[in-house]
């Protein structure tokens, strides 16, 4: 079973910048990941942007859907802040109907010790092989429907509207 | 949506004891693992032995029958040593029907650095709430069917017959 | 041989924020670090202040000048900001004459997997047990005086005038 | 200031072998600790063995003098298994007199998350630039002479006789 994770930054992938004390992107650690995972996944991974999701500009959600399309599997997962994923899981949704679309993130930057990605990734990989053709988010240990969903800002929790 | 786990121990909670230098089962790291997922799911988790899965017995796994058997929730994890998970899988498998059961374990220690826990019981949650009734093992980021896996115990890895 | 370990802030103990996404602080992790180093020192930790070094005001080295002097142990460590360590250290070396005093800290905070304060505080407390009275900072691995150090602002790294 | 480093094994460089579930030794992880150090000491790493010290010889401790004695630094630290230190100690000191040597270990692998052996290496190395000609033990945060310390095997914690 072939999956298609596309990378467009979030927290997810930030590291520590030890000369300004601010955080930023690198490299994704989604192939290191995988390999700590011990996956035999099939899967492809492409770096689409790396960018805080506050950032993310509309013609930014284009060129996700445009890969998104024209990936040839049907399963995909994508990494993304978790401030706008909604907005990008609704964009996806009105215009792709045909694959399983998996959207998860992090609370925590995987590299620094205590972040909840790693679980996010294992359960998203497992999403989209189960899912039917939609778009989900999966955070939290759950997933949710595009439309059935939203980060509370308080909590940080992602809840059923 | 409800899940229960059940711990029987394996390499994912084992410890090492800084005295002896030897390997050792404490408490399980569930409750940790779950609240640094930040999971919001209704979980249950319930240890049932805390054993090295090479000396698991008959009687160990009719307990493990009979405590998944008598829960009220339709989807059950269980963490087990990977070394006789297929095992356990078929005995399960052949006793219970009406729930989906999924295994999971760890190549390395959750509490080593370097663990591959965290993302396998990310997978096993998620494949909990989305596979049809049955009984599943979750590694190297995959399920298989009970009746459809070895462990490859040259490489480590889990495969299809 | 009685170690005071006073905190000060900085990099050290700094915490990701992960509903706003910036850095913070809440408590310091020096007790934690001592009991993972299995350390039988006496030591006694005091929190002073949990600031960045480059909004340390005169006051505030005033207070920390304050209580080096007023502390029964003759062996101090500071933990502190990198950025002016420097300033600090001549402020307490202008005072205070009886004392070893060794100021340290770290590049990457404690909680992010890869720092290095756990082996800075390793060197601190042997530099403090074994160097005679004045004035130090313990970075890179070694100890400097106050008079001939620098912070190389394009690499991090602390060297000798 | 030149330091060499001796490795000889022990709990600080043992790893987990996820195919057995045995520990091992593959390669020290000295030369990843000094990185991670930003150490801007000037030295040497050399591996003379990768054993436990419950199975030195007095052959390996033949071996480990005669390389302290030959090699050009005059600052030595030697990574060690704990079990054994002080005799390996005893044996140095009885033969070296003209340099600084410090022997240090871990508790805990350095590979498995709460490892002391960072801290210890911190203190061994400002141990080796500040302490007087002599063979010492560096654990605990402490440093102890060679001919006044044992390890309490109940509990693991190094002591003064």
């Amino acid at each position: 079973m072939s999956i298609r994770i596309f990378i467009t930054g979030g927290t997810f992938d930030k590291e520590y910048n030890e000369l300004n004390g601010e955080l930023f992107f690198k490299e994704t650690h989604l192939p290191e990941m995988l390999q700590r995972a011990r996956s035999t996944l099939d899967t492809t991974v492409r770096t689409l942007m790396m960018i805080d999701s506050l950032l993310m500009t509309d013609e930014d959600r284009e060129l996700i859907c445009h890969q998104v399309r024209n990936s040839p599997e049907e399963k995909i997962v994508i990494t993304h802040g978790t401030d706008t994923m909604t907005i990008t899981a609704k964009v996806l949704a009105e215009k792709i109907k045909d694959k399983t679309i998996v959207i998860t993130g992090a609370m925590i930057p995987y590299k620094f010790g205590s972040s909840d990605g790693f679980f996010n990734l294992g359960g998203a990989m497992a999403f989209a092989q189960t899912l039917p053709h939609g778009v989900y988010i999966c955070m939290n240990g759950r997933y949710f429907n595009w439309d059935n969903v939203r980060k509370n800002k308080r909590t940080g929790i992602f809840e059923e509207l």
